[in-house]
């Protein structure tokens, strides 16, 4: 991660020697990818001096450039250092994503086929101020056979190069190729590798919303992440309201800067007398902003008015949007209009309400009764999580490591031949599926 | 299908009327969708005159303007027809694959995670001459309960608007908005909605090469299909050389023109002597037109030779490149070299070989004494083919109706906060898989 600027060639040369890389790593065995993360876990104890010292230069360089959030994110200590080499051995009790068997099945006698899990490949990886994601996705990337590159932000130069002088010891330590996990020189070259699909098979941007927009505007890689999530949650009329107020509150409150936080509460008109005071006294005297429709402001005149941008905002921050609708068809309509397709929730005691939320509401994450906050990796019991999706397309919603990976078809044969299985006198397959475990 | 321009507003009105149609058909029961199929297989047999005679208008004009093989496809009669209908009733019989439980775990008493497979959304087909992609490809958006903007060859023009007025007749009387399967007027239709991932969730191009590299450089919607097939056989040298020579025959002959059939065969140094004469005797006086390298010239001086250009070449066409690689290593750096990842194949009674075949090779089908031309999802068990894939993001290989499904997780809770299961005293979570069928 130097700062001189990177040719094209040199970009090629290092995406091809992680392509080759990835081969390598693509047939390793679970003992050895787990060993490569035990490996990495005691080169960072041992480097912690060095770790420590790099990320207190880029904290005094970087103190008064960025906000006091970004400084907190970016300021690694003892127990931050402790946690990665937790969360890296961690990773390394996972089960073992790759070469399992998906699919096996006997085309006919002597003809079988199976599918199989292996790594994507090369993933290209930017990332903002947090250095701990640096060996987050570095474990993750090695538990699942790929090669990475990786861009972090400039403010976290120093910290970045001494985890990945970490990362790359480690690989050499177990006898890997540490082409495997390789920093990106610059902005110009991660937007060179994004014009280039051969060079990379997924782009994985960790940040703001901007910075993910930015990367999905700029390539047509696959990539995985969710530039916004707005998250309503649906106060049904049949709503209990000791448990409505209390999920808001928690899907509000509990982390307003999560993605998965709720923006906007739209309440049953046939409850809001009830809900609307129950919620505005829990909230306001917590310190959270209520922002109201007109029909809300009739009924809670102390409310802040709303304006239409209020409906499309993902705050971060202590701010609820409040709306009354008609019903649930106006709810769902609401959602359609707004969503963005990360995790809607509803709140009723009516089964009828909820089966019909749960099957017509199009999102990663659908939920009844539960604080949209449940929508996360870890809670879903993935073990890790390599990012949360709003596309449809390979992974959605929190992805684990499988999000890491395809599948190849295996055919095991003793000499058949198309030609015998077509024309009036085809031999038939049997198609005969087999246990997956033997 | 009509020719006038279209607007961007008229494909934005067009594409958001097939979301709605997509919002629909996601909730409808596997007896509703499996209705509208036999319906359009009886529209089709009801329509077979007015299909048939549009058809030899377009016939008719395209005589002259496009090549022998392009008019056989663009072609239809009785036979075909029939073929097309008993193709949408046998999709019908297909299991449903939409609302199916994917995974379904308990987080916590009374917290109930479930994984339920759902539509993608939006499709959009593009396809050349062959008017009978429009009702496959119809019939395997209906079962899979995506709604599908279609735009076929110009060629096709009067037949396909034929085939899309028995789909939407069908739909209709089914009690479904026909708009769940439109066509688009016009290129300049296809090339505004490549640049809307907002309304399009997946395009699949069906056709020539040309068509889907011309696609794929055009879009950052995902997009399914194969540029290329370069598939390769390794002749180990532990060959048998009957199965090599009738594995070779069936690869390359069966079919030439598909995909899977075989492009090159690699054939190893110590085996050459044996099984190059024993190709060409077979080849030969078939018709195949035999390229080799000047190793293979040695051996079989009746050869023509191979350049540089022979190694990448997708001939679809009775034409075979041979080369005589040193070991199954030298085979395996020209597979990494020149396959397109398609299918690679290697014929050998070595176990040791072959086990390092089907570990190291990265495409989406290795096979062992067995024809590439297995490459397929009907010999593979999938009921219907939607279309062969190269990349390795969502789906790689052959792609049956489970290319055209996402998932959703719904959450079923009693009111539960993560605030609970979070902190020093957090209450942990079970994370108990429950079984798939109940």
């Amino acid at each position: 991660m130097t700062s001189e600027p990177a040719t094209t060639l040199d970009i090629q040369a290092l995406a091809q020697a992680a392509r080759n890389a990835s081969r390598q790593l693509a047939t390793t065995t679970s003992e050895q990818r787990n060993a490569v993360l035990g490996l990495l876990a005691g080169q960072l104890e041992r480097r912690a001096g060095t770790i420590l010292s790099a990320n207190a230069e880029d904290v005094l360089s970087a103190t008064g450039t960025i906000d006091g959030s970004s400084l907190q994110r970016l300021k690694l200590d003892g127990t931050k250092l402790a946690a990665m080499v937790q969360g890296v051995r961690s990773v390394a009790t996972l089960p073992d994503p790759l070469h399992r068997v998906q699919l096996r099945r006997e085309l006919d006698a002597g003809l079988e086929l199976t599918r199989v899990a292996c790594p994507l490949g090369v993933l290209c990886v930017i990332f903002e101020s947090r250095p701990d994601a640096l060996i987050q996705i570095s474990a993750l990337a090695l538990k699942s056979g790929n090669a990475v590159l990786l861009k972090g932000g400039s403010e976290a130069r120093r910290s970045n190069a001494a985890l990945l002088e970490a990362v790359q010891a480690a690989l050499r330590e177990a006898g890997l190729p540490e082409t495997a996990v390789q920093g990106l020189p610059d902005r110009a070259a991660v937007a060179a590798l994004l014009q280039r699909p051969d060079l990379v098979d997924l782009v994985i941007p960790r940040g703001s919303n901007a910075l993910v927009q930015g990367i999905q505007a700029a390539t047509r890689i696959p990539v995985l992440g969710h530039a916004e999530g707005i998250c309503h949650m649906v106060l049904d009329e049949a709503a209990d309201t000791a448990m409505a107020v209390a999920l808001v509150r928690d899907a509000k409150l509990q982390y307003p800067s999560a993605c998965n936080a709720v923006e906007t509460v739209l309440i049953h008109r046939r409850a809001a007398a009830r809900l609307l005071p129950a919620l505005v006294d829990d909230l306001l005297p917590r310190g959270v902003e209520l922002r109201g429709c007109p029909a809300c402001l009739a009924l809670a005149p102390s409310l802040k008015a709303a304006t239409e941008a209020d409906w499309d905002a993902e705050y971060g921050a202590p701010i609820l949007a409040l709306r009354i609708v008609a019903d649930l068809d106006e709810a769902l309509a609401h959602i359609r209009a707004h969503g963005s397709g990360h995790t809607e929730a509803i709140v009723t005691e009516d089964p009828e309400a909820a089966a019909r939320f749960l099957a017509e509401v199009d999102a990663a994450g659908v939920f009844h009764n539960a604080s949209t906050r449940f929508a996360d990796g870890f809670r879903y019991g993935f073990g890790a999580e390599v990012g949360i999706s709003t596309g449809r397309i390979h992974a959605r919603g929190p992805v684990g490591l499988e999000g890491l990976l395809s599948y190849r078809y295996l055919l095991r044969g003793s000499g058949q031949r198309v030609e015998d299985y077509s024309g009036p006198s085809a031999r038939p397959f049997s198609h005969a599926d087999l246990p997956l475990d033997t």
